[in-house]
């Protein structure tokens, strides 16, 4: 029998629930245990409507930046999470991501597993001003949650400051003040020893 | 040293991160482990982003019903979850909980604090077209739950089909569709043994 356009839709939303079983690196700073891809979700919108205003420029559509972070993990739930220093799991990352982008998607109607898809590689493309502000929360809330653990996650993949600094930098495209916390933010971890400072430069030795 | 706006607005998202150790009766469908109001507040903000055609009149301003679903529970981080047939429970509740509201939406600066309580307090009063909608589909996500894990809260309190029906009618206010959906799963669970029908409505004994 043909499902409707509603079951097929409350088959989505149970279907998603799978994301509350991809867990990441990050630490909820309570527990100190890994914080999941659905609460990560829930606490980067709730993290966008706190900091709207601080989007480099005006105009933003709020509700198309919670859209995109609404759904921009579900594809773990067929990809898995990559730790977003783990290089080697970085390849094909998206070929997978966007197979699973096809089947989780594909479950709506098709007018909004159309939405859904062009939402995701709007987000992933980071062109607009909306995806790069989701981006820069995307990318915050963890430092947010590193910095206020003792760096955790940075500590037990022995990232070091340099890294951090370069994987994060695009925070700058969404919100340059966001990007100015999040560097004080490290800069105060650093100092507190729970972030190695990165390997100094290489060039010419000094000496006699 | 006065907090700058920004840092406040970080204080406040570090604060909610608590959220996430706030455990409800819900269990999630793969783990069946309890859920959480992390969890649970991205849910039901997926499904308000898919089943929004389904509100009872048009013209529904859906980025405010997301910013009252993201918020919803916080209060929670002080007054903890209080179980929907938990009648006990639910005296006193709104005055736990809005105490709650004062201590943790005024770590935001004030126009924020102000927003978010007059958010808070709109899901609350049940008055607009989208507290209804809001309303019903956090009432939903749970019923979704507990008919896809064979009614497990419901059976684990004995909680019987008439209260389930009772506490959860008010889906129809939002959404007759959703409303309509819900009453089939319940219909469908108590079929397959996993909600006791209520006991039947008291009368005059027939006989003789």
């Amino acid at each position: 029998m043909e499902q409707t356009r509603l079951e097929k839709q409350v088959q989505f939303i149970l279907e998603v629930d799978k994301l509350k079983e991809i867990f990441r690196q990050t630490v909820c700073t309570q527990s100190r245990r890994a914080e999941n891809d659905a609460e990560h979700s829930w606490h980067i919108c709730m993290a966008v409507v706190v900091l709207a205003e601080h989007a480099n420029e005006p105009g933003m559509d709020v509700l198309r930046v919670l859209k995109m972070l609404l759904i921009h993990d579900l594809v773990e739930i067929d990809a898995g999470d990559t730790f977003a220093y783990d290089t080697a799991g970085m390849a094909g990352q998206h070929d997978r991501e966007s197979v699973a982008a096809d089947r989780i998607f594909g479950i709506l109607p098709e007018d909004q597993t159309r939405e859904f898809r062009d939402l995701w590689d709007e987000f992933e493309e980071k062109k607009t001003l909306e995806s790069r502000f989701a981006n820069a929360i995307d990318r915050f809330q963890p430092c947010l949650l590193n910095t206020s653990t003792e760096g955790s996650a940075w500590k037990r993949h022995k990232v070091t400051e340099d890294r951090v600094i370069a994987r994060n930098a695009h925070i700058a495209l969404g919100s340059a003040a966001v990007w100015e916390e999040t560097l004080k933010r490290i800069k105060r971890t650093v100092a507190e020893h729970h972030l190695e400072p990165g390997p100094a430069p290489s060039g010419p030795a000094k000496g006699p």
